[in-house]
């Protein structure tokens, strides 16, 4: 298969590295990923300033694109500019380093640049792993290689792409695989307030509280050492609504 | 009411300054905005710099608090900080200059700014006008003041909240109200390819192509004169793929 991949991290970043050098062996892989960190950009794109894009080498061989865009914007210019002749078979958004989770899935660029893959018609795949001491990254990057196939055959329905989350262990200890729904109780809400040398008030966002993951959602899965893969689309209409509204009198 | 108000066009953009002015009439009304404009950066939030806000006076009189973040930021940035007696009872992003449809919710900051509200638990709504010669803010910001009554009391389910979108015409033209569904057919997949004096290429975001807008969508809505609401929600699982995701062997 042809594979675009590409991540928020910036093509430098390890796990993309490893997913170019594992899916590399059997197919022809093309990667296009912001020429440095994009993350939590969420699905936005470059509309006030022009983009641009050169050819990099890459720490693990051959060589790839650095865009100056956000992921999304890759994927949009990747498609434009170097798939004129015929589009890819799929594209992968990844390794991130750290889960893209529950309502994390909103802020996180490396659903963004998937979910703009299955927009474009195409096969995505988002993959990330929890951050920890042990991301085995190379683990992942070897799963997912073992699992195209089978994520290209299934033919999901338009606008539907998977969202692969991996436990913080080595993938050999993990305990197999569910298929999730996205958690909705892990909401960041904290900054930590400090103060500059001259006086001034800034803030960082903080970490999260912990949350206990709901059952069946894809935090749940990887509190249990599971891989979560969970189902995402891209129509956001709450249509058991519609009627109400109507109702309502809009 | 007390009504957080947000936008990702800045604080000081016509939009935001008509709806500050409409609201404040009946409600308690805290501005919270971008600094500067922020458009397409959907549902991002700033991680790798801090944040800061200061308090700022308003073109139409009054004051607000100009953040140096996204549209999601101001909001969650507001929440902690401004609101720390008690949440706003609903959160406004808008008035857009730029309708917010379709596909183009995905990159929209105004729409991430609703979404970030309704996740924090607080009825809200996003409200854009398409681009036009005629893009009337006044009479929409009215039309908003006239619906919020209606709008909170309706106890949409957790984690759905209104898109509302105008046509770029007069609002006394416009022809009622239509409850659509968002329409998935308007892609922009364009790039205007261009060369630098040095010879180096560069591309930037070209329009939309047009294309004939599917019944019942807020496009739809848009084209034929009418006020467009969409209800939106927050969980973009696919529940329909699970089962078939879990016999394709994941």
């Amino acid at each position: 298969m042809k594979i675009l991949i590409t991540n928020d991290d910036g093509y430098r970043a390890p796990g993309i590295q490893a997913l170019y050098r594992a899916l590399s062996r059997d197919h022809q892989v093309i990667l296009a990923a912001p020429d440095r960190e994009k993350s939590a950009v969420g699905h936005g794109i470059t509309l006030n300033h022009p983009l641009k894009y050169e050819r990099v080498a890459l720490n693990c061989g051959g060589s790839g694109y650095a865009v100056s865009g956000t992921p999304a914007d890759c994927v949009k210019l990747a498609l434009f500019d170097l798939f004129q002749a015929a589009p890819p078979d799929l594209i992968i958004s990844g390794i991130n380093a750290g889960s893209n989770t529950g309502i994390n899935i909103n802020y996180s660029g490396t659903v963004g640049a998937a979910r703009e893959g299955v927009l474009n018609g195409i096969t995505a795949i988002a993959v990330s792993i929890q951050y920890g001491d042990v991301m085995d990254f190379d683990g992942t990057a070897a799963y997912v290689a073992s699992v195209v196939d089978t994520a290209c055959n299934i033919s999901l329905p338009p606008g539907v792409f998977l969202n692969i989350n991996m436990p913080c262990i080595p993938i050999k200890e993990t305990l197999g695989v569910k298929v999730t729904r996205q958690a909705d109780n892990n909401l960041a809400v904290k900054f930590d307030r400090r103060t500059n040398p001259r006086g001034r008030t800034y803030f960082w966002y903080d970490e999260l509280r912990p949350v206990r993951p709901e059952d069946h959602t894809d935090n749940d899965a990887l509190l249990a050492n599971y891989i979560s893969i969970t189902p995402i689309q891209c129509d956001m209409t709450a249509y058991q609504v519609i009627a109400d509204l109507e109702n309502a009198g809009f």
